[in-house]
């Protein structure tokens, strides 16, 4: 099979020719029929982070197919089923955090794409215990963005629960951003989106957000002029813009962050949190049930993805066209 | 009637002599037995704040004493009841802070011993609504430092919601610390002590936490031995020791903050936030429910107040004696 | 001033001419523009109740127009501003119930309409601390059956806390129903509306129910069709209806009550209770923030109220009128 | 080895001599030391509830040993563990309540000495996933009852979110209310214990209840003298007096269902119910984590276990003596 790999940290990327892989006990082969490309594969692929990937690696985990092969032994998942591997690709089952609901945090994880290899390719090995069905009205193209971007910013948004007599701010309308911005539409929240290109501003007109904001004007007044947000969710990995949207936030207010700044510093002013109640609040991807709530309310019309379909071929201009700023949301590559 | 002074910020303390306080509708006044001393009291005194208080400022939110005179009108307070006067000196009670539980982030506040005239003398002026019921069963002199020590560390742990298989630890075991610490044991979860001086170290050991932790030495070693903590209270106004408190946190861990520090600055690691599922809470004293509820538990034996008494005339000397670190817990100025 | 009066309980209700009242310090009084009928003034003229009302009693706790006297003292609202005067009609403040967010439970509460004078009239007196502002886009019409029948509906479903994942039934789409389904919405649910009449059908698919259901036929087999619903808003005063709720849901299921059987008993199965860990929640009216929160989504277009205007000369035959369940969804009494 | 066994519902259990279970895939084999006689039981035996156990049977949902066999594959249990085996003996691990931590309200669960065979033997054959490890510092004989007693009490309290400021009455001081009553005073609360028997009322008292309630006194007049309880935990499975329970609950107050009552009917106020925002909440018993927790807050000493030795040859005289409500808490078969 052909596959993407990261021969090296820091290396382009390199289409090579692989075996399709067999599944063991727990596990399922997926053919994959779309895989998006997040932040986090370019990252992955470059080892910014402290901890780093394994090597060689192929990236990707927000890959959709269809269930080829199936391990020995009793399996939630069947052949033929089509499936999303997201970044949670295994995880224990028996720790604190996998029985109180909050398996993204267990002590024993597997991460597809980075830990484990991922969706950069025409076969995916995975465990089906982790592998989440997708529904007929969802088409794998667009259940690749959301097995990622959205199942990311709407746990995200479900950690600051939001109410519908709420006001909550999406800042960056990219890749996560225009789903994060359509599921707080979801929660019966007032949107505000807020971002610096204009291609994007207009999107999330588009979706519908009660106010866009140009941040490169006056951010904080134009939200002042509304009586502040409750909720903002940052999708922008930048110190400066989580602390203008700390700044917009309402007493009781809740900072949501998912991305992850490239100095990995956020310097808060602890006389405003404290004396108006601020929360900062760290959220990382979604459980297995976030995904399949979050398949449900596409298929239910409530979201619409937008991306561009690539080809694996083109994985390292793919980086590069994400690195510029030039994409709209999401890439996803489609395989035939 | 003679009470202590801010004549102009950054000036000492004078002892005048004032006239007692008429009430107007709405308003009662308080023959104060006992004032605690808290260190907000001196960042008022000097104006550390970017929020000036009033000048000339009698300072003072924690103080107790007997109601001798109530303003015209229907009062929830009479003439002879013993009350506490603690920060939140009135709400407004018709904002959606003050109907959703929320008062001590009302939009039109009054703050004792900053905005509006404190306790530190003889008799004060407080307003009926906000003036808080102290049981027979808690002298005045102890319920002075609960009204704000007990019900800010009290309140921070509630917005942090403890539980029984939770560890909480308390770093700074001082006027705030040492209460919060009892609070943390009424909530039942395990407790973990943090200082750095012999005699508070030694206190917490009294006030049975489970686990005394000397900062001088590795406190990360020390908490790792435990599994870590859920939730982190931190009293100490200083970055560092917050970072350390952060860093101690399992994952979906709380860090709480009620200090503030001179610089206004507390820079987190968002990759360990993100991934690990961390809050920062910041939290502001506590509600008139909230200190009822410190003082039910008072009564009830569930916490021990460390104090020592002074007399109003040696202000001066109390506020060098807090600042040079040698007060054990809290100073209550008391009244004859 | 004219008012409609219950002279005894039972007896038919009298038009009268009294005089206009005079605010006391506290109080407003309120020019009534639109005042709603609910069930409850039926049953309070009747006397249904464990709790009597007083007597002779003017009716109404819809009642929203403009304030024309306030009485002395500060007060939160001016004359000339437009106001509702919902069931809350006065709370403490002080208990803990007030300062908890939970004023509707407050130890010491008026109800309008019922132990104090309401709004079936053409001037009603109330407490300025209760009194809603009402925005300009909300119509004194529109604002009439949200001020009870809408608030009680949002607060009940706040109080089982709907998420987009779950899915909503409204049992009963009358004037507390319609209004409830519309919330179940707006809190980004799916929605099944109940009811046994084609027009009350007609208006909930109008609506947008997700699912309509005729309880006339099988509803329990309707409602498994989609598997089940997880919160199940009653309005229908009825143990029958609470019972088929109850059966339809899933488990971790909240059936919540705000209708008052004749009889006052509901039979539930405590076997299926345990074992699917069902929850009955009983919920009363909502406070002024839930209230201010309706307004500010009918305002939004979350809602549309479904009322027809009437008389209050007909108060009579509007009673007759309600009992005969001819009434699509509200009535409410315009003044002229 | 031994076993005991129903081999007809309704009938006298039989002691047999049958094979030692292997284990399959995914299962262990535990060597008996200890097994708890619950109530459950002899509903079982006695086939008394709507839906039927196996038949034959081994009951025994309380048990604890030591691991002597692991089938195939990976295993997060070892030969030479200390393990119990709750009610819950398998859930699937990928419904939605599996996810959300409801682990217990599984839709395709495994219940011990219900669907599948129980610990009254010798050895019994378990899921590995759901067994769940016993700290050293918890003997086998303890661990029993807490594995369906204590954590049925304490995920029904934890259901009810009891809080420091909250009064807690506990119904019925048996084999789930002396732990439930334990596990009150674990959460902070301030608790109530009510029986009808003196050996139970003492052993109340001796457990540090704040007040013991003789209910064959007024009880309402003994609960009201302070000022009524905000949660109430029922583990006699009698209508009347969950009846009573419900009545003595403040505003917003809890009523927690874990027993089920031999006609499975409770009839509830529903105008108090509304009036005063009650909730009739019904729990099963409680989450792999849950039972974890307990075991720590045994260790740390939070709990003490009261229970009586029984040997497995005289299992229906002990379900005599349970009948007859003799026994103070709990019996536990011991196994050599």
């Amino acid at each position: 099979m052909k596959a993407a790999v990261v021969p090296a940290l820091g290396e382009p990327l390199e289409i090579r020719d692989l075996p399709v892989p067999e599944p063991d006990a727990g596990q399922i082969v997926v053919k994959i029929e779309a895989s998006g490309l997040c932040h986090t594969d370019i990252h992955a692929a470059r080892g910014d982070w402290p901890v780093k990937p394994k090597i060689p690696l192929i990236p990707g985990h927000e890959g959709v197919g269809t269930v080829v092969a199936v391990g020995e032994g009793d399996s939630p998942i069947a052949v033929g089923d089509r499936v999303a591997l997201p970044w949670l690709g295994k995880a224990c089952g028996n720790c604190r955090y996998c029985i109180t609901g909050n398996e993204t945090y267990c002590i024993a994880p597997a991460y597809m794409g980075y830990t484990i290899d991922g969706s950069y390719a025409e076969y995916a090995l995975a465990f089906a215990s982790h592998a989440v069905k997708v529904p007929d009205a969802v088409t794998s193209f667009d259940a690749a963005p959301i097995t990622c971007a959205g199942v990311t910013t709407y746990a995200a948004l479900k950690a600051a629960n939001p109410q519908p007599a709420d006001t909550v701010s999406v800042v960056g309308i990219g890749g996560l951003g225009h789903l994060g911005l359509q599921y707080a539409k979801a929660f019966g929240s007032s949107t505000v989106a807020v971002d610096v290109e204009d291609e994007k501003l207009a999107l999330a007109e588009e979706l519908g957000a009660d106010l866009v904001v140009d941040a490169r004007g006056d951010q904080a007044e134009q939200i002042a002029g509304i009586g502040g947000v409750d909720i903002a969710l940052v999708t922008v990995p930048s110190p400066a813009v989580m602390n203008a949207a700390l700044a917009s936030l309402n007493p009781r207010g809740r900072l949501v962050l998912v991305g992850l700044p490239a100095d990995n510093r956020l310097e808060i002013p602890v006389f405003e949190t404290v004396l108006r109640g601020i929360s900062v609040i760290g959220s990382l991807v979604g459980t297995r049930n976030d995904l399949t709530e979050c398949f449900d309310l596409h298929a239910r019309g409530a979201t619409r993805v937008v991306a561009q379909p690539r080809e694996l071929e083109s994985v390292n201009e793919c980086f590069e066209e994400v690195l510029s700023g030039q994409v709209p949301a999401r890439l996803v590559f489609e395989f035939a």
